[in-house]
C-alpha cells in the first residue's frame, strides 16, 4: 500500500465530525481502499465482478446435488440477468462480466489423475488474469462450477492440511458429504507428491474456474484495484497465493462468511475477518457483492463528511 | 404482516434460480419484508430515515465527552449536509429528515426529578409519530444527543432491571462511565414508583428524541411501514413499545450491533439478531443506514431473479 495516501487519509480521517473510532470498520475499510487505490480520497463507484465458469471431472464421484449441465445453464442465466449476482451487481452499480471456461471440457476427475495439464492451468490463469479491468477501483471474483465445493475442499486440505473441509455445497445429504470426503482423501493421496508446491496443487486438484480467480487476484495486486473475497472456493483459489508468498492477499478483504461449513476455518487461515456474515452460500460472487455496499458505505463516509472545523462543531475532550 | 403477501413471496423465492436456502438471510428479510409491505414483490426504493435531536439535563452529571452545544451543532452540519449520515442517506438512495426537540429547553435532570412532564412526552410521541412518511417502504430512527446513551441506559435499566448498561457512548473515560452508572442508579432509585409502567419509565427517565423514536416507530406499525433499528438508543426508545405490548416489534429488525457495550444484551432481550456487526457507535442512524443496503439487495434478488422454469435451469435433486 502506498504510505503517503494512508497517512493523507488518516490525518483526514481524525478530524471527519465523530467521536474518534465512532465509524469502525467502516474507517479501517476506507483507509485501506486509499493504501491500495494510492489515494487519499478513496472511491468505490467502478466495481467490477467478474464470474468464472468451469466444469469438474470429480462430478463422477457423485459429489453434487444438482447435474454438470447446471453450470452452463447457470452461465445462460447470468447471460439473460436473471441469477441472484445479476441483481446484486446492478444495486451497487457493479459491472458484471462472465467468462466461461472451455464448459464443455471438463477437466480430469482429481481422483484419477491430474485435474489439469500445465498448459491447461496456464491457460485458466491467464484468462483470469486478463480478465481485471484495471480502471476498476474494486474487485469481486465469483464462480459457478457444478462440484467446485469439492474441489476447493481438495485444495484447501492440500495447502493448510487437516480433514473436514468437505461440507454441503449446493446441499448433498449426509451420503453426498460422505462421498465428497472421500473424493477429497482420494485426491490427496493421488497426489501425495504434490502437496508441498501450491501452483502444482492447483493444478493437480483444481479447477479451471479457481485458477482463473487464482489469477484474477494476482492481476488486481499488479493494477492496485482492492478486491472483496466471496465465499470458500473464492478463498480456497486466493489461498494459493497466500500459500506461494504469505502477504499476497494483503490487497484483499473478506466480503462474507459463507454457510459453508469449512469457510470460517479457511478465513482464519487466510487471516482475514468478515464484514458480513449472513448464512449466504450461492458462489457466484454474492456474499462480496453484497459486501460492496458496505464498502461504498465506507467510502461515502470518509470522502463526503464535513471536518470538525468545516462544520463548527466542537471536538470532544 | 399479511398472510397471503408472505404465501405468494415464499412459493416465488422457493422457484428461484439458486439452491433452496442459498441466499441465507437475505431469504427471510425479504420474506419479512413482503409480510409487512403486504405485497408478494417487496420493495426497499424509498427508504426513509429521520433523525431526532433532544438535549439532555443529566449532562449537569458529567456523562459525556462532549458539552451539550455538540447536539445544535450537529443538527446544523446534518442541514448542511456534512454529517455522516447525510452520506449514507445518499449512498442508499434515502430521503433523510431532521427533527430538533427544543434543543435550547433541555429535559430536566432525571436525577433530580421526572425528565419531562406529561405534556412534554406527549409532544415528543407526536411529533415522532408526525414523522414517518407513510409512502416510505423502509424507515430509520436516527437520534443524536449529547448524554443520551446515559439516558437510554437508565431505559434499558428501568425496562429489564440489572446494573452494567452504561457503556462509553461518544468515548468516556472510567470515570465519566463511572458517573453514568451513578447517574443511572440515582434515577432508578428517584423513580422507583414507576418503573413497573414503560410509558412513565419514558417520561421521567427518558428524552424527548427518544420519545419521538418510540413514536415513530409506532407510527411506522400504522403504516406497516417495516423497520431498521439502529443502536443502543434507538433500541431503547423501541423497548418502551416491547415492553408496553410484547410483539409490538415484529415490524422492526435489527440492522446493526453497535460497539456500545449493553447493545448486544438489549438486542437479545428484543429477541433480534443484527443483520450488520461492524463495531459503529456513531448514532445517526447510521449502522441501520448502512443495513439498508443489505435490505435493498434481499429485495433486488427476490423482485429480479429469473425462476427455474423461465431461465431453464434443471432443479437440485
Amino acid at each position: 500500500p502506498d504510505a503517503a495516501a494512508l497517512a493523507g487519509a488518516g490525518a483526514r480521517n481524525g478530524q471527519l465530525t465523530k467521536p474518534p473510532g465512532a465509524l469502525g470498520r467502516l474507517e479501517q475499510v476506507a483507509l485501506w481502499l486509499a493504501g491500495w487505490q494510492g489515494t487519499d480520497k478513496p472511491h468505490a463507484g467502478r466495481p467490477q465482478i467478474v464470474i468464472f465458469a468451469g466444469n469438474h471431472g470429480v462430478t463422477a464421484q457423485g459429489v453434487s446435488a444438482f447435474p454438470p449441465e447446471v453450470t452452463v445453464q447457470m452461465v445462460a442465466n447470468f447471460a439473460h440477468g436473471g441469477a441472484a449476482i445479476n441483481q446484486l451487481a446492478k444495486a451497487f452499480g457493479a459491472k458484471l462480466d462472465v467468462v466461461p471456461l472451455e464448459l464443455e471440457r471438463p477437466t480430469a476427475d482429481f481422483t484419477q489423475g491430474p485435474a489439469m495439464t500445465e498448459a491447461e492451468v496456464v491457460a485458466a490463469l491467464r484468462a483470469g488474469y486478463g480478465a481485471v479491468d484495471p480502471e476498476a477501483d474494486l474487485f469481486v471474483a465469483g464462480e459457478m462450477g457444478i462440484g467446485n465445493t469439492t474441489v476447493a475442499a481438495a485444495l484447501a486440505a492440500a495447502l493448510y492440511g487437516g480433514t473436514g473441509w468437505a461440507g454441503r455445497g449446493t446441499g448433498v445429504d449426509d451420503a453426498g458429504l460422505g462421498r465428497k470426503e472421500a473424493a477429497v482423501a482420494a485426491g490427496l493421496a493421488r497426489h501425495a507428491a504434490v502437496l508441498g508446491d501450491p501452483l502444482e496443487v492447483l493444478r493437480c486438484l483444481g479447477g479451471r474456474e479457481l485458477a482463473a480467480m487464482t489469477g484474477a487476484i494476482l492481476a488486481a495486486r499488479m493494477h492496485r484495484v482492492p478486491v472483496i473475497l466471496d465465499g470458500f472456493v473464492v478463498c480456497a483459489a486466493a489461498a494459493v497465493l497466500e500459500r506461494s508468498v504469505p502477504g499476497a492477499l494483503d490487497h484483499c478483504i473478506a466480503g462474507h462468511q459463507s454457510a459453508e461449513g469449512a469457510h470460517p476455518r479457511l478465513l482464519e487461515r487466510l487471516g482475514k475477518e468478515p464484514l458480513l456474515s449472513l448464512g449466504l452460500r450461492l458462489g457466484e460472487g454474492s456474499g462480496a457483492a453484497l459486501a460492496i455496499g458496505v464498502v461504498q458505505g465506507a467510502v461515502a463516509c470518509h470522502s463526503g463528511m464535513a471536518t470538525f472545523a468545516e462544520a463548527g462543531v466542537a471536538a470532544g475532550s
